[in-house]
């Protein structure tokens, strides 16, 4: 599945350019381009005019696609989320082959969730004269980042969207993923299914609490306030979290976990219970093979892919709308989100 | 255990510094860093004097001190090995919790196990005015390091060594906790043990061949070449390897896996043989608890946290010389490494 939201309204890298100068100082383009470069040949009094232009129309010289049109070496950065989560890695890795395949280097930070700590670095890498950024997102407004993109800095969002700007994105289908399955879990009989999920200010953690949602809805089941649980995703926080479900009155007979930290910490948790409880995670997590665990997949490397093919046909000079591109999940089963409910 | 080596023969940060430059040009320190840092209050006659000084001596200035001293943001660079091997996730965070707690960010990049890449991205991190650099490294000559160490750049390198130049290194001590593990199937009976490592051009992978062949030898057991395989971790090639040992005339009835890739696929395909073979695998993994896989595991975390408080104390001003600390390993028993050999 892969849908494109295009939004007309508003232009990328919509800044004025080297023809725009050349049109003000009424000069030919070569002329601009010797004056910005440095070169000889222009005299004095065009080199004034030329300078005048530049200053009244605020150009600033696309030091991105120079650089990579002499052939030095482009530098792209990425700005993690969480350099511990393994799901990060395959994404980070196919973002560097597709780096290395245009000769770029690559250079990644984490913001380690925190908002401010993605402005930091993000502009941080910046002031580096990255070509390119490449950003998970922590926060939800990036606006900070409209005066790097307007002096040419290409940027692509991925796992999750840009928050008050206009800019790509490559995501999972989140929504669907997780509406697939509880869906599941509902084909086995389940009627009492909880959520475990990560904070609801991120957003594919809201996307699949909201798939959970339809899934219930569609099945016409009811859904306790006591069966979704939104939080940190620390051990501590989950393992409460999936004992409370399981102790109510009336207990859940089955679990959506909302992320790989959710489904390994729920998996210890269960391991322990006599009753068997069914489990799917969204994510698939190393090993998962070997325990018969039920997963939703992402294809984190093709999302890695995907944003940064993207990013590097923005450096080549595509000058296209912003795009959304959403790539589908993959239902695994392989027994634990099989297990009928108690008889 | 940590064990300190200490190479008193050669100095590390051994550049002329501002003491230098003042005795030099017979004028006192803070004259020194007035004229170094544009600041007033200098006779025309003593800047001349300082200045001549300056390049007789060939001082430059340490960046990396000024701007931590100044408040700016200080960053740190961490060449990593491999992106997606889970082992670097949680030695990565430790980095960057120590560098926030210095109000430091870091910035990471992967050579990708590729030499000339950790060589160029290395490089480019000093380029772009990292004030020092944690290196996990790809290859095995370091000398392309020596005129930015020299320039103030610290450098500390992490789970391997640094190859040809005297550096800061903090290790884990994989000859001693390879030779534990074997040693544990020694104890547990086994006579015909197997070891599957990588490429033995990687320090770590030479080490714990090492350490199994000590362990081997203790025990006065005698080593078949067709019980030792060492390559690229892929899981074709340790399949293969691991298939090719049980399937001889005098089957090996346990395993030795050299790091976490060996483990993952050793597990995966033991899981399908009739007769149960033990196995020890180098390096924790997730949900290993779960799957009662033996391990010898690391602290990666420590690690990340050593090298990077080594790397801030250098930042700091510490002038010792370069320094090797090696971590100790911790044997973990789940069950896999417990199992005898056949009747």
């Amino acid at each position: 599945m892969a849908e494109t939201a295009r939004r007309p309204d508003r232009r990328y890298g919509n800044r004025p350019t080297m023809k725009d100068v050349a049109a003000r100082a009424g000069v030919g383009l070569k002329t601009v381009s010797r004056v910005v470069n440095g070169e000889p040949g222009v005299t004095p009094d065009t080199e004034r005019r030329v300078r005048e232009a530049i200053d009244a129309l605020g150009f600033r010289r696309n030091d991105s696609a120079r650089v990579l049109r002499k052939g030095r070496t482009a530098t792209v950065g990425l700005v993690l989320e969480d350099l511990a989560d393994p799901f990060y890695g395959p994404l980070s890795r196919a973002v560097e082959e597709v780096a290395r395949a245009h000769g770029a280097l690559l250079i990644n930070g984490s913001s380690a969730e925190d908002p401010e700590r993605e402005q930091e670095l993000a502009l941080a890498l910046c002031a580096r004269r990255v070509d390119g950024l490449i950003v998970i997102p922590a926060g939800d407004d990036h606006r900070y980042l409209e005066p790097e993109m307007r002096a040419g800095v290409a940027t692509v969002f991925v796992d999750r969207p840009a928050g008050r700007i206009e800019a790509d994105a490559v995501l999972s289908d989140s929504f669907g993923g997780a509406r697939d399955g509880v869906a599941h879990l509902v084909a086995q009989g389940h009627r009492r299914i909880g959520f475990v999920g990560d904070r609801p200010r991120i957003h594919t953690a809201a996307e699949r609490l909201r798939g959970y949602r339809a899934a219930m809805e569609d099945a016409g089941l009811p859904v306790d306030d006591a069966w979704v649980s939104l939080g940190p995703t620390d051990p501590e926080r989950v393992r409460g979290a999936v004992e409370e479900m399981l102790a109510a009155p009336e207990p859940v007979t089955a679990l959506f976990a909302g992320n790989n930290r959710v489904t390994v910490t729920a998996v210890r948790t269960l391991a322990g219970r006599p009753r068997p409880v069914a489990l799917v995670g969204f994510d698939d997590i190393e090993l998962a093979d070997l325990l018969g665990i039920t997963v939703i997949a992402q294809d984190a490397a093709a999302l890695g892919r995907t944003a940064a093919e993207r990013l590097f046909r923005r450096l080549d000079g595509a000058d296209e709308p912003p795009a959304r591109t959403v790539l589908g999940t993959t239902l695994i089963p392989r027994g634990s989100g099989e297990t009928p409910p108690p008889a």
